[in-house]
């Protein structure tokens, strides 16, 4: 009898005890999601704490220099001596803005620590793992793997290459229209894939978009607390953390009148280097200089710069001039389409401006979702560094 | 306590016997699918037979001249005594090409009938449930009959407006082309994708596309047996009595030896009265002359001329032209969507070529399924009237 290598950790565990860690790692993803709407740069990490197959303590990440998802759950609690902690990503064994994690376990008495993913900060990588053991805590890594990475996917992407995923929002008929012929285009879709919309906006770090979208719409990309998948302190938490604005402004033409630099949150606005910028701005915006290039802005430039301010998830909500752009040059990572029940015709707006000489240059996705939003279709796709 | 009027049979049946009812004529409409790739200008009609809660024999309509779904399951058994006929649609009472199946049905010593719909056949229309009623067999109506109604669709639509379901299949890129600038276009959809449609074929009674299509593709509109969710029985049954073809072809410009034209399925080409015919033709090939409109042909005209030879269901494929002055007429039932997950660009060819001038002149559709096929994603959408 044949057997294919196993890890030592699976090894030991036995099937019952696989099934009870692969069942806590899942609730400590979903308790992990909470996060999502403020703990960038941080991962929105999940933490449970269990003890005699009975969650004890629930936590997730918390923003920058306030409580990570192991301290938030252990302070729940008085007694984990002889628990069980399952946490999505390694914990740290670094001083940042907080102190390790590692430590507070050990402090804590918890005996086990279950993982999913190990940290690619090179701040942590492994190291969580070396001083837990060394404390004689038995940990065990690699459960529900995938789907952790699959949940920390931008804070993933942006340590590896320098920039957080790329979520690209398309609002389209089914023949592929963002508008009419005459520009007309309000509302394509419905109430309900609008009110969606609004959590895909409060779970980014960052909503990007071009200022030719700004000039036409004078939109304001802030958060709109209504009727969706999120509940209402996950809107709490969104609420306190606004999600950041960002204008590819080449020219510097937004002005201090423009709703998309009103209130107070963070706004950016990459103009090139020889732009002149307004000096009437609120405190809120900052702008970010970009060599200028050729032919428009260097997008990745962009993204790095984003990646920078710590954003792990962007979400870019653009016309299809700058959607046409990222397309070209590759740079979409995910698609979120939602596909109005019409047809637009022929000579309607396209939903993106790039174009492809072959049917071998035209970029490949993934469809990962198709759900119905009201009367709409929410379909996305993932490109292959997504998946 | 109030209470909403029910219909007398509803009154009469208790809850387990509703319960019951349903439960056997979801059967029936089951079993009825079977007669889809054959049936017409017949709707698919299912029959199931039950005595004490077991089956006893279940049927589904055969070609014209052959068995009716009730005498086909009657046919398998040698005592009816006492039991139940469900039946998608009212037996008929007259003799067509077959018998009158009430007769059967009295004959055979059935002591109660379920229905779902009343045919709406002017011949049937009541009298089959009034016969049974005179013979002293229970009758009891309305049973699932929305699910029977959408069931037997294009036959229905047939008979109210004299041309059956019209669904128009398209094979697009999410953002919504059908090709290449450079008209380059295979396989945009993948190998799942198309033997799915080898399906809604052998279920369509015709297959319609345009004269430019047949140039540009040579296409030959046959069947073609694969893996899809047709049993090896529906592929045989599909392959016994082959989906018809038509073409529209105003100006007479198919030739003998386009592949649309060889093998002996019936063949129908639409031309004006004024173009001059081929020839030589295989006899399976007939024109249908009609009447030259100011711009191209009357689209109607084709489908009622369709629908006077039984056509129940017709699925067009074909180029963004036809699609488009099909669109344009409004005279799209479902749409019948294969997304491929990928972005042809801008300047790719649309998928139709309707234009709009307002938003609100845009036709609008309802998704009524989703469902990844492969790696592609099928999209159905239905227009009010087949809704």
């Amino acid at each position: 009898m044949t057997r294919l290598p196993r890890s030592k950790q699976i090894l030991r565990a036995d099937i019952a005890m696989r099934h009870s860690d692969e069942k806590w790692m899942a609730e400590a993803i979903k308790v992990g999601r909470q996060a999502r709407v403020w703990s960038a740069p941080n991962p929105a990490v999940g933490c449970v704490i269990v003890r005699d197959d009975a969650l004890l303590a629930a936590g997730f990440t918390h923003p920058t220099g306030q409580q990570h998802a192991e301290i938030h759950a252990l302070s729940q609690i008085d007694d984990a001596v002889g628990a069980t902690a399952y946490v999505t990503l390694e914990p740290c064994s670094h001083t940042g803005h907080t102190g390790p994690c590692v430590d507070a376990l050990i402090g804590a008495g918890i005996v086990r620590v279950v993982l999913s993913c190990v940290d690619p900060d090179p701040r942590v990588a492994g190291k969580g793992v070396a001083k837990l053991e060394s404390a004689g805590i038995d940990v065990t890594t690699g459960v529900l793997e995938a789907q952790a990475h699959d949940e920390l996917k931008g804070f993933f992407l942006r340590l590896s290459r320098g920039w957080g995923r790329v979520t690209v929002k398309m609002a389209i008929s089914a023949d592929g229209r963002s508008a009419m012929a005459s520009g007309e285009s309000q509302w394509i879709t419905g109430a309900a894939a609008r009110a969606d919309v609004q959590a895909w906006r409060a779970e980014s770090d960052v909503i990007l978009t071009g200022s030719g979208t700004v000039m036409a719409d004078d939109c304001a990309l802030t958060l709109r607390q209504c009727e969706n998948r999120l509940s209402e302190a996950d809107w709490q938490r969104a609420l306190a953390k606004p999600t950041a604005r960002a204008v590819v402004d080449s020219s510097a033409t937004i002005t201090h009148d423009a709703k998309v630099v009103s209130g107070d949150t963070p706004t950016f606005l990459f103009v090139r280097s020889d732009a002149q910028a307004s000096t009437d701005m609120p405190s809120s915006v900052s702008y970010i200089p970009l060599d200028a290039q050729e032919k428009g802005v260097d997008l990745k430039a962009v993204f790095k710069l984003l990646g920078d301010k710590g954003a792990n998830e962007i979400l870019v909500e653009a016309g299809p001039t700058l959607v046409g752009a990222l397309q070209q040059a590759d740079l979409i990572d995910r698609w979120l389409i939602y596909m109005a029940p019409t047809m637009l015709g022929a000579d309607a707006r396209p939903a993106h401006a790039a174009v492809f000489k072959k049917l071998s240059d035209a970029p490949r996705y993934s469809v990962t979702g198709h759900e119905l939003i009201g009367d709409d279709l929410r379909i996305i796709m993932r490109a292959a560094q997504d998946s």
